[in-house]
């Protein structure tokens, strides 16, 4: 008796302290930040919000390296109405393990995976949030980096180039047990940015239809097309990936640069779905649409148009941007992908300043094959 | 017995005299024409192909002003690939009474009335022409002007600002006889641009849909809309068309200009046609719709542009050109709009080459309700 008494006690005391730093500590942490659009990366330490009622902290171990962390950190999307505000750390493909939970949290167990995607908080009672497309919240998503969050009193946001998060477990993505963690990271952007639309758009099987960019993005809307059973043709502008395509099942490679690969393609495809992340002409792509055929704009480059007049030229083709997807998605999109055993394949690089910049060098000159992911457990 | 074979001798010579004339002679007409991109309208004398077999000539009783006149004449759709040869006569929204026929035209006979719109050939068995979308024609169409008729020898066609037009049987299209011909010339360019994406995009009743840009396609669009039950805002620059937008059955009128007016319209529409000739930015339209609705371009400014990446910020609108429409979907709209009563408000003016200036320069200036109309009959 006398030792359960002392036993219980232990655990209101745990449970006291617990509460008390879910609601008033801020939670220490150290990562990779850049200060200015020119800058290269730094250690960085930090602190994130206190641990909420609500929220997990997820201790990092991969991070996924996107090509809009580049866009991003060097003050790109001015056009969007973007604007790069540092000290930045970026990263927003997450995989790690829960370290601790908030006394209202029922969907995660300290121990269990879990991953964070493109975004952190919203509403969740506007239209949007209600049709679970937080990332187009009314009130303002507050995304995983480079964002205010006007959940905590408006301090900026910071991402997975990281060795832990805070995150409500409602913006959390649970990781099956089984998944290959190494690989997850990837697919809560690259992932879900191309399961989306392929999926809003209902491509189906037999239909002829095209990845533009074959990179992080591109190849795994590759896989998830021939997972589908449609005729995939990918187009890049080297010739080091055409093996790469074939191995994952697409049946055609066109290389941009070369004029006679590019010929005779008006008309051929269903669904485009363009992940190119530098400027160029959309225009081309729509021709290759069939009357009724779609194409799906994920990649940002900032300068890159259509002309209308010319789009009424090439009459019904639908064009339309999308923007990653919600929470629910994302949540389907990886349960599907670790059950059919799509993953990106990724480079493993250590979590050091100069390696993350040598590897942004090559995502910016196309040269990785296909993902590059921090393994944020070496991180010194 | 003796009448009836002079009857049928004389019904030999003439038949054997129109076989010649058909394969032989061309057709003198005139009209009016301009000599260069900054030139007015002149009267002109010249001649049309001889009437083939298969075609008609049409008496032209009306002949429709299109903005794209405008743009055709003064040389403005360079970004579209497209450049003004003169002397051009412009005009492809005709409307007339059939003169002749060639011997094998079984669609029509002489007195039948008959009309044009924005072309006259198409090779009639590539995909495009065998999906009824001779616009498209894969060995190319010939237009109604401005446009090299690889059907004969080259020529450049000559359009509907005329007295007289020879086209094949195929692509004249049959107008009821109960038509209000006067105001039927514009449906055949103006009504079936509009009428073709409003049943692409499977506009139905109930729908929340906006009109941007009200004049002579625009007033047509709205017209349909009404008559299939949707909830229809009209979007133009100036106050004068306010009281029309609601006599033709719109529910809202935003003027442009009045910002006010302009806000809290994020996210309304499930559907949006735009008829703005002149360069305007085509996003904030696409801000208007809804998660998963439609935008279709019908008016052609040479330099409006969609950045793609502030596309992918507004996810999941499609956007999408058209151009005119097919002739069988042409002879659909015409018969519908004449059972509906539903047809152009407009303006008449006499065949004269300075009552044609005046009328397009207040065409330039959005100064017409809605459709000006020449009557060809008064040429001189």
């Amino acid at each position: 008796m006398k030792r359960i008494v002392i036993t219980t006690m232990t655990a209101l005391a745990f449970f006291a302290s617990a509460v008390a730093q879910n609601q008033n500590e801020r939670v220490p942490a150290k990562g990779f930040a850049m200060f200015s659009a020119e800058d290269t990366f730094h250690p960085y330490e930090f602190t994130r919000h206190a641990i909420g009622d609500n929220d997990i902290q997820i201790e990092i171990l991969y991070a996924g390296i996107c090509h809009s962390d580049l866009h991003a950190a060097w003050d790109e999307q001015q056009e969007q109405g973007l604007h790069a505000a540092y000290p930045m750390i970026p990263g927003h493909e997450i995989a790690g393990r829960v370290a601790k939970v908030g006394k209202n949290v029922t969907k995660f167990k300290v121990g269990d995976l879990a991953g964070v995607g493109c975004m952190v908080n919203a509403c969740g009672h506007c239209s949007s949030c209600e049709m679970h497309k937080e990332q187009f919240c009314e009130k303002g998503t507050t995304f995983t980096y480079n964002s205010r969050d006007i959940y905590h009193d408006g301090e900026m946001a910071m991402g997975g180039y990281s060795d832990n998060i805070v995150v409500s477990e409602n913006f959390a993505i649970k990781i099956p047990a089984n998944a290959d963690l190494k690989r997850v990271a990837p697919l809560l952007c690259a992932g879900v940015t191309t399961w989306s639309p392929i999926h809003f758009s209902n491509v189906k099987k037999g239909d002829k239809v095209a990845v533009a960019g074959y990179g992080g993005l591109g190849h795994m809307a590759v896989q998830y097309l021939v997972d589908l059973g449609a005729d995939v043709t990918v187009f890049d502008r080297t010739e080091e990936k055409r093996a790469d395509a074939a191995r994952m099942g697409a049946t055609r490679y066109v290389n941009v640069n070369n004029p006679e690969e590019m010929k005779g393609l008006r008309n051929t495809f269903d669904f485009i779905i363009s992940t190119i992340p530098a400027n160029y002409e959309p225009i081309q792509y729509v021709a290759m649409l069939k009357m009724g055929g779609e194409m799906a704009i994920v990649g940002l480059p900032d300068k890159s148009t259509l002309n209308i007049a010319n789009m009424a030229f090439l009459s019904q083709r639908k064009v339309y941007g999308s923007l990653i997807g919600g929470i629910k998605e994302t949540q389907e999109m990886l349960d599907y992908s670790v059950a059919h055993d799509i993953y990106p394949e990724v480079e493993i690089i250590k979590a050091d300043a100069s390696e993350i910049d040598k590897a942004w060098r090559n995502v910016a000159d196309g040269k990785v094959k296909f993902r590059y992911v921090i393994d944020m457990s070496t991180i010194k």
